[in-house]
């Protein structure tokens, strides 16, 4: 892998925004099982410049496979061992400069893994890092099987805003992502030319039963109408996916200057029902087709920069 | 197993509030690969009088290995299959009737293992189901080890509620939980003797770092004193341990009658430090604290019921 120092007269590293991590003498990334005393972190992780990360274990593995061959970098026994193997709260997988990691589901679960996948790339020394959600959503409007990369971030009132809760107290945080990477994903989808994508407003809620007016939970207090009123807003409000971390990791992201982008795939159109009921086949074919438009967008980038 | 119906006079189900439940024609309980058309739930399920849950999927499986042993129902090939093995967002196991069920970290992550489980248990006419969260938590002036069975789970602002947001609404839901479990479960520690355990009120948080006050996140704007002051304040409310699922647990648990307790063992003091540095070796043994306690508990109640 060759430096794009040349290509750029300024590198941009990975913030963090703590007085107090300096003094301490080593860093221990619990929830990772890696550590500054433990391993040598620049030297694991010094090269990555492109992170993606999703809710579901199996995903993310299979997302590195997938990056692998597409970037040529097959390990020739196509094992890809998980860097996190000492603990089951994540796994992390790496290809040359793409990492993989998995998150879990909801706000507070990709929190925890965000604040430490932060720390790591900032005591790796990384520069220049580009960063991807790539999760599955229920649509609004849209055909099953529609990418949805978001433009903004919206909560259950359809504000484009991140309330995090520090000492009590609750501060406002921006969910603004890069519009020029949301822009470049779609004209890459546009080349692409093997399934729809849009642009749009994703609303982030904190539940994926009442708080996506979803009639099929343990407890609805709603009639079928109320439900299709709540989603008619959302979808006056520019809304046409409902997931439940691009808030936090739109928040987050934008605090450390990670030029982030999420792109979700629509399992089914939550106005015709909320159950999930396509094949297996089906729901996994659509699951593929945020990897396949990250990794496409990879690849271009990686060979634009003469690094392949 | 026998029944306990000549012990009691009245059964309690386990109940769902929904009632466009009935008109679904099957239930696809799809986080956990399960559903009503596919898979005979009372069958599997109908016999299940104690639910364990837990953040971690192996330390969910190391628990029915466990009270499997406690309670002399090994299976003769040692092997627990994850009863959910079709999907890696939840792990499930179960032993005569114990069922022990992974639910990721944070509330979101929880909250949808709860909807699926409380249907799944109603599915299955499952009745006079008890329910533990066995985790782990940061303690506030206690011993490491120390295990904490919560009175009241309190939000950040050390109120007992929890807000559900139900299309863009916020609804207040009490975090009650059962005191007579929670006064059976300290006297079975007593009888144990093994490790010091305390009732005390439980801060259930958003997040692991800003909103835990910890010092050592990507981001942080407040100083050792902010978080002393803070974290004294929790203290002054009756709070011993901090964790991040108990409200919702508590609050869910309540609406659809099960009965329930949170038992949780601190892995630090807090007053002390934020990171975890503890060898291995004893944060798991501190981890088996709240399995050795409920497991005790339920040999006992089994037993009681001349079950065993």
């Amino acid at each position: 892998m060759g430096s794009n120092d040349d290509k750029k007269s300024y590198k941009s590293p990975v913030y963090v925004h703590n007085p107090h991590l300096d003094k301490l003498k080593d860093d221990v990334l619990y929830h990772f099982n890696l550590g500054t005393a433990t391993h040598d972190l620049p030297a694991i992780f010094g090269n990555v410049k492109f992170v993606c990360v999703g809710g579901s274990p199996w995903r993310m593995k299979s997302f590195i496979e997938y990056i692998a061959a597409e970037l040529g970098l097959e390990d020739p026994k196509s094992e890809y061992p998980n860097i996190c193997a000492g603990t089951d709260r994540y796994a992390m997988y790496k290809v040359g400069p793409v990492l993989s990691v998995s998150h879990g589901m909801g706000i507070p679960s990709i929190s925890i893994m965000l604040h430490e996948l932060i720390k790591l790339l900032h005591h790796a020394h990384c520069t220049d890092v580009t960063i991807f959600r790539i999760g599955t959503s229920g649509g609004i409007g849209l055909e099953p099987g529609t990418v949805v990369v978001t433009k903004q971030s919206v909560d259950a009132t359809f504000l484009p805003k991140f309330e995090q809760v520090i000492l009590g107290q609750t501060v406002v945080r921006s969910t603004d992502l890069d519009q020029g990477l949301t822009e470049e994903l779609l004209q890459c989808s546009k080349e692409l030319n093997q399934f729809e994508t849009v642009i749009a407003n994703t609303m982030c809620t904190m539940d994926f039963y009442e708080g996506q007016a979803r009639l099929d939970g343990a407890f609805c207090s709603y009639s079928e109408k109320d439900k299709q009123d709540y989603l008619a807003k959302a979808y006056e409000a520019g809304v046409r996916n409902i997931e439940m971390e691009s808030s936090v990791f739109a928040a987050m992201c934008k605090l450390s200057g990670l030029q982030a982008a999420v792109v979700c795939v629509t399992l089914l159109d939550r106005l015709k029902g909320d159950q999930l009921i396509s094949s297996h086949e089906v729901l996994r074919s659509y699951q593929q087709r945020p990897q396949i438009l990250v990794g496409d967008f990879i690849k271009k980038q990686l060979s634009a920069a003469g690094r392949t």
